[in-house]
Order: C-alpha cells, then sequence, then structure tokens
C-alpha cells in the first residue's frame, strides 16, 4: 500500500448502523422527491452519447468518498442523463411500473440480502415465492394445473427472456429425451409479431433462427390457426420434429391477442411420440396483468388450461419494479429434469427428503433475490380491487384516445385499440406521422414506434403507475397539433 | 366487481408522496435494527418445510391492507424462516456479502425505476455500467484488452451462471459461424473442480453434458495442463472441435486456482480454422474480488491476459449485495454477433449511430436493472483502499484460523488454507468431521459441506461484510469442541 495511505479507521470502512440509517432516511427522501417531480420532467433526457463518462473521473477513488458527494451526483450526473420510466408521461414501450411497497420491499429484500437457491438457504424466500405464486393463479383465474400443490408451479424470473429461454430448454429436453441427434429435426413456431426473445432464445437453445417458422398472423395481428396447421403439416412431411408453439397474449407492437385454444387445437394432430404434443408456451409478458380484471380475463386467458408454460410481467403492469416475471408451468418435472444439476457442495438434508422446492433448477441462474417480497407487499397492498382498479382505469383511459384519434380527420387508428395500447399513423403516410412522433416527443412525453404491414405506427401504451387522464389529455394536445388539420 | 366493494379513493390507491416517505424511513429503520440483532439469531432457522406457507392466508386479499399487518408480518412470518445470509456468523458457501452504500444504491435503482436495454432508455444506466467497468479494469489490474476503448468490455449479469452462459453462446457461434451441423463436433473442457454452472450452461446451450470432459486435477485441485492437452489430442483425432475451456479461479469446493497461463498455452496448438483458438473463458466468481489486494494478484491474474472472457462476483466478496456479477470479454463483437435480434420496436436513433453500447446484446435478457449504481457507490464509498483492507482481513483470519486447525491433535487440512477458504477434516473419518460441521451449526454459525477425494470435508468460507476476529473465535470455539481431544 502507498506510504500516502492513512491507517484503517478502528471499525474498518464499514458504515455503522447510525450513518445506514441517516444515509436511508436521505435517499428514501431523494426518492420520493425524484418521483413527486418526475413528472415535470421531460421523459427523454438531452443528453449526447459520452456525456455521462465525461462527467466522472477516470479511476475509481483510492480513498473512500464522503456521503454527501456521492449522493450529489446522483442530481449532477444521473438524473440529467436518465430516462424516466417512473414518468406518468411515459407511454412507450410497455412501461416497466412501479409503487411504493413495491420499491420498499425491494429495499427489505437488499437488506435481508438473502440467496435463495435451495429451499435451505432461506425458506422464507422459497415459500413466499410459491405462495404468491399459488396467490396469482387465482387471482388472475389462471388453470389450476399452474398451482403447486398439483404437478405445476410458478416462478419468479428476472424477464420474459428468461422465462422464454426456460421453457424452450424444457420443451427441448421432452423433445429429445436428451439426444443431441434429434436437435436439427427440431421445429419451433410462433407468430411473425412474436417478440425478438423467441429468436434470441432459440438460438442460445442450440437452435438456429432457421429452426422457428414465423406464422402468418390475421388482420388483428394474431397467429392464423391455418397457417400454423400449414407450417406444421410442411415440416411433419420433411422429416422434422415440431416441438414447441409460442402463442403471444399481447403483441409488443400491436397487443394481439393469438388465439391460444385454437393454436393447441393444431397441435392435437401432432405426435412426438408416446402420444406427446409439442410444448406450448404463452408468452403473455404484456397482457397477462390484465387478466386482474375479471371482465378482460375472456380475451387474455382464453384456452390457457391447454398451455405447457405461460409467463406475464408484473414489471410491467402489476405495479411492481423491475424485474419481476412470472413464469408457471404444467409439469414441473421436465423443467426440473431439463435444468438440474447437483454437486456435492449442494446437496442438503431438506432437498434430499424431496419435501421442498429449490428454485435454482427452475431457471439459468444458480443464485436469485428473494423477489416474492416485492410482489407480496404489492398484492396486499392494493388487494385485488386497487389492481383492478387502476388495471381498468389504464384501458379506459386507451378507449378515450382511441375514440379521439378515429374522430380526428387527420389520423387513425392502424389497428382497433387492443387493451391500454393504442397504434395510430397519420392519413398522410410515415413522413406525416414521424412528425406526430416527433411532436409528441418534443412536448416532454414518450412514445415509440413500430411498423404494422410496412406502416410506420405511433404506439401509445398507457400503463404508468401514476398516469390518469390529465397526462392523456395533455398527450393528445401534442399529438393534434403535430397532425395538423385539427 | 361483487358490491361490497367501496368506491376507489379519490386518487386511487397508490400510496401518496408522504406515505412513502413515513414508510421507507420506517423499514430503513427496520433493516438497520435487523443488521444490529443479526448477530444473535442463528444463521439457519428452526422452520420445517411449510411452515412459511401455514402463516399465510391461502388467497391474496381482496381489499387493500394496511402497512402495519404487511410490515408486521416481516418480524412474524419471513425473519424467524430466513437463512441469515448477512450475519457475520455465516461460513457457508461463499457469503453473498453486502454493505450500507450498496443497498442505499439498490434502493435508489429501485426507486428510479430504469430499464436499460438500450443506451436510449437509460444513459445513465448504460454508461455508468460501462464506467464502473472500466474502472474495475484499472482497480483489479485485469487486462487492458477487457477495456471498452477497445475491442473488449464489461457487463453486468445477475450471476457467473448467466455470465458462463453467455460467454458458451459467444464460444458456440465463434466455433460453428451459425452451421448447426458443426454442434455435435463441438466439445468444451473444464476441470472436475469446476462449478455446475458449466454443465448447466452447456445444456442450456444445446450441447450434452457429454460433450463437456471433466479435466483431471492435481493435488491441489486445480487443472491439470498435461491432462487437458491429452484430452483436446484425443478428441482432435477423434474428429471432434475443442471449443471452449472453462478455467477456475477459486473453486467452489477448495478455491483451487487452474494455471490458466498453461492452460492458455495448451489451447495455442488447437486450430478451429483461420487460426482461431478455442474460446477461453475464466471462471473467477469466487476469487476474482481478491485482485483489489496488489499482493494477491499474482494467485488470482495469472495468464489472464490470454483469456477470451472473464467473470467474478461483487456479491461474493466485494461488499455489493446480490445480483451482480461483471462479466468481461475481449471481443464485444463476438458477443453481440451471438446474441443480437433487432426487431423494429426497438431501433432508434443512437443505436443506428453505432455510437453507443445497447447491453441488452450482451446477455440472454431484454430488459436490465440499473446494477451499476451500487457497485458505484461501493467503489466510491470504500474507495480501493477501504475494499482492499477488508479482503484482506478475511484472507487474514482465514490464515489464522487454518493454523488453528494444523495445530489441532484430531483436525487437519484437507487441502492447503487458499485466499481466505479454509477445508479441513477430522482425523477419524466422516463421521467425526460431520459431527464437527453438525457442532458448528448447532452454535448458531453456519458452515457447508463438499468433499474433497471422496473425502467429507468442512468448508470454513470467511467473506461475509461484517466478520471479524471474534467472529472466528468462537467458530473455531464450536468446532474444538465438536472435534474433541483438543
Amino acid at each position: 500500500m502507498p506510504a500516502t495511505v492513512p491507517d484503517p479507521p478502528a471499525g474498518g470502512y464499514h458504515d455503522n448502523a447510525d450513518e445506514f440509517r441517516r444515509r436511508g432516511h436521505e435517499l428514501v427522501d431523494w426518492v420520493a422527491d425524484y418521483l413527486a417531480r418526475v413528472e415535470d420532467l421531460p421523459v427523454r433526457p438531452a443528453v449526447a452519447p459520452g456525456w455521462v463518462r465525461a462527467q466522472l473521473p477516470t479511476s475509481a477513488p483510492q480513498a473512500p468518498e464522503p456521503w454527501e458527494a456521492i449522493v450529489a451526483d446522483l442530481d449532477r450526473v444521473v438524473v440529467p442523463a436518465t430516462t424516466h420510466w417512473q414518468s406518468p408521461r411515459f407511454f412507450g414501450y410497455f412501461p416497466a411500473n412501479s409503487s411504493p411497497p413495491s420499491v420498499l420491499a425491494d429495499l427489505v429484500s437488499s437488506g435481508l440480502g438473502v440467496q435463495g437457491m435451495l429451499w435451505s438457504t432461506g425458506p422464507a424466500c422459497t415459500e413466499l415465492e410459491t405462495h404468491v405464486c399459488d396467490w396469482l393463479v387465482e387471482l388472475l383465474d389462471l388453470p389450476a394445473r399452474f398451482r403447486s400443490d398439483g404437478a405445476g408451479g410458478g416462478v419468479i424470473q428476472d424477464s420474459a427472456s428468461s422465462a422464454t429461454l426456460t421453457a424452450i430448454v424444457a420443451a427441448r429436453e421432452a423433445a429429445t429425451g436428451g439426444d443431441p441427434t434429434v436437435l436439427a429435426r427440431l421445429r419451433a413456431y410462433t407468430s411473425d409479431q412474436a417478440h425478438s426473445s423467441v429468436e434470441k432464445g432459440i438460438r442460445v437453445a442450440g437452435l438456429t433462427a432457421g429452426q422457428l417458422r414465423l406464422v402468418d398472423t390475421d388482420a388483428d395481428h394474431a397467429m392464423r390457426p391455418d397457417a400454423l396447421a400449414a407450417a406444421v403439416a410442411a415440416d411433419v412431411a420433411a422429416g422434422a420434429l415440431p416441438f414447441l408453439v409460442v402463442a403471444t397474449v399481447g403483441t409488443t407492437s400491436s397487443m394481439a391477442v393469438d388465439p391460444v385454444a385454437a393454436v393447441a387445437g393444431v397441435l392435437d394432430d401432432v405426435d412426438l411420440g408416446d402420444g406427446r404434443r409439442p410444448w406450448l408456451h404463452v408468452d403473455a409478458a404484456m397482457a397477462g396483468s390484465a387478466a386482474v380484471v375479471p371482465e378482460l380475463r375472456p380475451l387474455v386467458n382464453d384456452g390457457l388450461a391447454r398451455a405447457d408454460s405461460w409467463c406475464f410481467d408484473p414489471h410491467k403492469w402489476l405495479f411492481t419494479n423491475f424485474d419481476c416475471d412470472v413464469l408457471y408451468v404444467a409439469d414441473r418435472a421436465a423443467l426440473i429434469g431439463a435444468l438440474s444439476v447437483l454437486p456435492e457442495y449442494l446437496r442438503d438434508e431438506a432437498s434430499e427428503s424431496g419435501a421442498v422446492i429449490d428454485y435454482r433448477d427452475w431457471h439459468v441462474p444458480l443464485g436469485r433475490r428473494f423477489r416474492s417480497l416485492k410482489l407480496w407487499f404489492v398484492l396486499r397492498r392494493y388487494g385485488a380491487v386497487g389492481l383492478a382498479h387502476h388495471v381498468r382505469e389504464h384501458v379506459r383511459l386507451a378507449e378515450g384516445l382511441a375514440a379521439r384519434v378515429v374522430a380526428h380527420p387527420a389520423l387513425e387508428l392502424a389497428v382497433p385499440r387492443s387493451l391500454n395500447l393504442v397504434c395510430l399513423a397519420h392519413v398522410d403516410g410515415d413522413a406525416a406521422t414521424q412528425r406526430c412522433i416527433d411532436a409528441v416527443n418534443a412536448s416532454g412525453a414518450f412514445v415509440t414506434h413500430t411498423r404494422l404491414a410496412g406502416r410506420l405506427v405511433l404506439r401509445v401504451c398507457i400503463g404508468q403507475t401514476r398516469t390518469v387522464a390529465r397526462h392523456v389529455d395533455a398527450l393528445w394536445e401534442a399529438l393534434a397539433a403535430g397532425a395538423g388539420r385539427g
């Protein structure tokens, strides 16, 4: 150590309990103040690439820095370069919504610092996760086969991308029985509107993008069961092995909902041997939370009883901060069989007894945070009634916006409004639509684009926790001004 | 909605800013109190499987619950069923250590609620991550090729398991060039002491466990380069394609360090075509943080300049709460090429310009938390000096414990002490060693076991943030009492 370094403090360099308390209160207040003013900040920061790094020293400090300097940099460097996902004016992608009970439960999770790879390394972490997953089966009226008291169960993953990869690997192993010579014959199917994570998962799992068939969609951008049937039949005729269909409940571009029951029906005619059908995974990352509203269930839960796995993102629309996806499987043995590796140093009595769940075998990572705490806090603090109220409100606001679009002479819906997503375009074409996008984003709100049938589309996704009517009104004003001919 | 449900509150069901502040302060205090008393709790809770679930109602509540009821259940249900990873008496596995700046930065991350999949969706999230990864290259004296200003770069992942999978996929794509017919010929190599995540990653990536060669280790449980060379040569002679070696810097069982430079030397003789060598990934999840101590670098950084990728876990030994692994690659193009899928809805100007990093292409998930905040807070609040001090202290405590073991008539080291891990056994055999394990764990401290050369071994891993001499002294008393013949 260089001679200039002072002797360590008597207790070492750790902050003591009083300091933790003081700085904790300070940062809770900082977050509260941030959330109170975030609405007034433009959602997109005005920084160029490299700005953040230019504000920072090129090396980590040798000596400890005072708390004041660190906290001050949140306002000096972080906030000016942050895209404000917690702004009620965030209408892009799907908002990553959040809530006080979720953020504070996450604080408790960080503080407990539990690593719940095994039941024994965190009994509360494990059992609370199983419990809230079972609660959600009832709350969302999901199939009972996803409950942990049968052959299935739920598990929290970081993201729908990871959940989809997990489902792909389980389906792959179920189809090949571990025989690698079968790999090249496998074919998977999803719609041409499915999320990019399906192709990514297929590739990570050792298949090629060419082994994933992108099935045609109908006028509403939902998978066509007849096109699926034709693709499957052609592959079977060519000697290939259809092993997986990923249906989407709420596509990213337009919130289209694939007809899951009809898709499952197509699979009834496919036999992998021993009477096994291809695996049906349903990606409800975007729309799954809508099932908390009873009247929306017929739309989003249709056919789920036939699904082998299903995932949704509480970090999108259930007021639970990122990261929190929930994956359900009907047959947990298939999942565990695909992912379990048991070295000596992870063996223990509880696991060997078979009486417990060890979630390490339910996903790629070994270690895991205590993520169920935030779902537990949210489900209890809002109650079923509170969650349904806010999801319903988002849908109502989207209905209102869609009506305004329909009534506007220069704007039109690119597809019918679906749940909380309004997709619109300018009648004069892409350049005019781009001007609308630019006008909204210049106002400080934030929308993103997609293309539907080759046409540029402005997406308005109304799902941020604090978004209420006045935010949509302000969005509309900017949009209408950008559209002209109001 | 049932008729019994009251009208929603005027502002909906969200807690307001004052409530967030009040409950936030309350929960900061709860965490501070927990951390102050965690030392007095037995690390392992005394609950049987099913106890947690039996304390909870079978359904989620219909109506919102008061904060008081929710917070009270932390003490009623969670703490009594928690394995206390933050106890200074936790010596099992590798502790998931933590610190006040890390926990509080994680609170800020949850509060900001940024989803940093693209540069544009979180410029600060992205650039701060690149920046702290570059800081760490200097701080740990890693090869310059891992810096982002060359062809390489670092990225935060949730765990070493995920980082290893990412490296495997990149290596697989580099070797096959996307040609699936090559898959069956691929062979990977790691030592018979490597972490189970290597086999798991191999299987997730579409290869079989049979395509992973477990290379023999020497008396110190480090990979034998001659055995590696022989295995590679045999496979090449049989027409197979060696594409990946995973070397371990700090094995889980005994903190063995593979001779990375010699391993790289073996690979010099293998040509995948075009002069490309097999990918060399180094898993330093356990021991990588030791490089913050200059005098330990010769042990843990030897040969790293030859590695294609390297990962370590700040959530193990750099006082950063789970989850936080850092993966470096020498050639980021290989990684991005293997994982990038670009749908229209994720296109934007900054990404198309090529001037920015979009970390979504650096791992399996699309979405990502603002994890660099906690590393940034930790690196600044401790400084290089503070981090080195505490890691050095853990090693010093392990040295002291090892000396006591050597001096004890009934105990012996199963292998020489390596860094902060002491592996010991009772001279009377496995049953006596098990009694030692049970005695320590009955004392309220926590150790775990492994097997080395077939022999049951008690592992003492000294890495919890607050572990100081008196905790190791107490552990020794329980251990010596369990050993008898003291």
